[in-house]
């Protein structure tokens, strides 16, 4: 390597366009793998570029010997295309220094993150010679798309992987500089219900008052899916829920930018909304919730038109938590709507995808390395959060090779991963790569 | 006039593509007004087009006498588009008699019923030379597109028109050949309720558990709007609500067309549905409701979206009795949805437009002239019917002239108004004719 600055791996990697949702960037997707798989050879790993049904998969790692913990650090080189173009401030694909942060597509997700690792990686190696561990890079080119070939990937590779933890870092920290550890999400299960009335649209001065309207008795059926208090009313819906732990509530009371004021000046509400007797914390980390994404039936114009719509439908997601799995879920919710839909229209459910919750251990031994090379890098105690969102792949690893994951994130909140002028500041990818080297310290030593 | 056979003149007025709401007609309809104008002349009337700031009235009346009474009958001669043309089996514009029905657009609204009428009275004044009534033709050319100018002609007409009743055969029969009057309309208020949480379209995943979530706050919102036996449950809805009476119970039962079977097969449903402890035909007929006839709020596209949107909106409707007013139901329903609206959320509430209820006298003095007309005309007791629609010149006709208004429907139920195929049967036609001349003598008499 002719030069030490981590910025210069950082913006070649970057300029590579490598948006996997368009098939026109496929070159650029190509190129990008390649490029990672020859720094990873430089590095002094063992690197394969594996191709797949669709982008393919770029695996390196150092000659495993059994005496070392085996660590996996997943990520990806794809990214998100940069539409709308015309509201950032530059090029997205041209990296913009301002302010201490870097601004460009795919630098907080997943760029700067995998390659604070990669580059953590190569000055160990640089300046020890060796690594505390056997490691293994897998960074994939589908994640923006929904990971399709990354399952068939595992299980054929499941043999010659065998990790003992995984690490990935593609969330964010609960706070700039503060270091996460994200032991939880929320899983997923996404329904559509149509209800269907008249055999046709009908007038509604000829036909109100006799005709079924199922705008109306949607309206009537999705308002079933609450009670009183903002608790999810379809029966047994909380029978497997873990509840909220006593440590979980102290810790998260205390945890900068998760406060009822933070959350309502981020969304913009005159106020907070949901389930009774929890915290906005607790219930966006630790609660299940149903919501409506999508309604729509009947007239959709400007101004009025008497009509009674023979149809309507909704689209509805579930979040999930351990240890709520979406099979039960929707068998639950399925009976609810079933049993509340009136005999004069017809209801037709349905399925779409699911996921199941995630949490690891945040006291396991992993959990605990983590903390230790945290507290090493930022001098801070690692904050243990969940976050409420899901992440499908994390169960496909969970699955297939069974093993703890630590989601460490190196972004900050507000790093606008999927929008314009996504960032990513210099001094968390500084740190990211001093963290890599006491992390798999740690991550190796016996306490 | 050198023929004597009613469906020349029929077919002549037929031809006129008199459709007011495209402007690209305009010729035609003016062409049609022209037509009509110097048929009423040759009969003998004074007639005259008055123009509008649209389309042209054409009024005609024989010379006014003091002893007799005047019987003012309004129609129209523009029509609704033909679209979709293709739809249909033969021209829309070129009259097709197939198994005694005439297939034409604007043969049963209105053209058909208005020039019977027209047909009538020049069938008496051929054989009689006279009338019994000063009559009063009113017919207009802007029906179709909301009567714009008909409330300042009849303000600025007021004086010289002053009839002693209304006729207008702009509606159906209840059932093939059972002469019918509708004595009763329902009025209508029409409203958009637009509901707005955060500021932005959120992640379900980030933020479902503390976002307020329109789409399903305002389902739950308009599930208020019923109780649980159908009944609107805005408070003091059914205050001015006139009950139905003992002899329309009874009535309404015998008719023909009007039971839950006939309706249930009309709609293609399941089942009917609506207010408890009423009757299919009473629900329709002098039962008001609310109606939502169209809801919309987030993802509308294929599969799913994790989505907490920030706005929803839901179009509605309520059908009015007498003596409900759109103004009274205007400021209850408002109330209502204000009171249940979660302060978390903003509620937008926009005035559509609103018609009063029509309600006149089925046991009246000229409604008890129609019953001996229309027994002497088809050898059969009129029905006293109601409609579950709203006609708004009803009200304009009743505010500003002040006297009762007939409604006799000389269409069947079927007839395709608004949709390819309309039609009006021959002998309806003919029918027609013969009871202008004797509605006409039974109005004058003094029974």
């Amino acid at each position: 390597m002719s030069t030490n600055n981590p910025l210069d791996p950082l913006f070649d990697f970057i300029r590579f366009q490598s948006v996997s949702a368009d098939s026109n960037y496929a070159p650029q997707v190509a190129a990008c793998a390649q490029w990672l798989k020859d720094r990873f050879a430089a590095m002094g790993l063992e690197a394969v570029t594996y191709p797949t049904a669709g982008h393919p998969v770029v695996m390196a790692r150092n000659t495993p010997r059994p005496d070392r913990k085996t660590v996996l650090i997943y990520g990806h080189y794809d990214v998100q295309p940069a539409d709308p173009v015309a509201e950032w401030t530059g090029k997205p694909f041209e990296p913009r220094v301002e302010n201490g942060l870097i601004y460009a597509r795919g630098i907080a997700d997943n760029k700067g993150q995998i390659l604070a690792h990669v580059l953590g990686v190569e000055k160990t190696l640089r300046e020890k010679g060796e690594l505390p561990v056997n490691i293994i890079f897998l960074v994939e080119g589908e994640e923006e798309i929904g990971s399709p070939n990354l399952e068939k990937f595992l299980n054929d590779h499941r043999e010659e992987l065998r990790p003992d933890v995984i690490i990935i870092s593609d969330t964010s920290m609960v706070a700039p500089g503060v270091p996460s550890l994200d032991y939880g999400l929320r899983g997923v299960l996404a329904m559509e219900v149509k209800m269907y009335g008249a055999g046709t649209d009908l007038h509604s001065g000829s036909f109100g008052g006799i005709a079924p309207n199922p705008a109306m008795l949607l309206a009537r059926l999705l308002a079933t899916l609450h009670d009183e208090n903002f608790r999810v009313a379809v029966p047994g819906f909380y029978d497997s829920v873990v509840p909220v732990q006593d440590w979980e509530r102290e810790e998260w009371a205390r945890l900068p930018n998760c406060g009822e004021e933070d959350y309502k000046q981020v969304i913009k509400a005159r106020a907070l909304f949901g389930e009774a007797g929890y915290s906005a914390v607790e219930r966006l980390w630790a609660r299940p919730t149903a919501e409506v994404n999508g309604i729509g039936g009947g007239y959709q114009g400007l101004g009025s038109k008497t009509v009674i719509p023979r149809e309507a439908f909704a689209k509805l997601t579930f979040r999930l938590v351990p240890n709520q799995t979406p099979e039960e879920i929707d068998a639950k919710v399925r009976a609810h709507l079933e049993k509340y839909c009136p005999p004069e229209v017809r209801l037709e459910i349905s399925h779409g995808h699911g996921g199941a919750p995630f949490l690891c251990d945040p006291h396991g031994t992993y959990s605990l390395a983590a903390a230790r090379a945290a507290k090493r890098t930022w001098g801070r105690d690692l904050a243990r959060i969940r976050g409420g969102g899901s992440i499908p792949i994390l169960d496909t690893f969970k699955r297939i090779l069974g093993v703890d994951i630590l989601l460490l994130g190196l972004a900050n909140p507000g790093c606008s991963a999927h929008a314009p002028d996504e960032n990513f500041p210099l001094k968390n990818f500084e740190d990211g790569i001093r963290f890599n080297g006491v992390l798999l310290e740690e991550l190796a030593s016996d306490q």
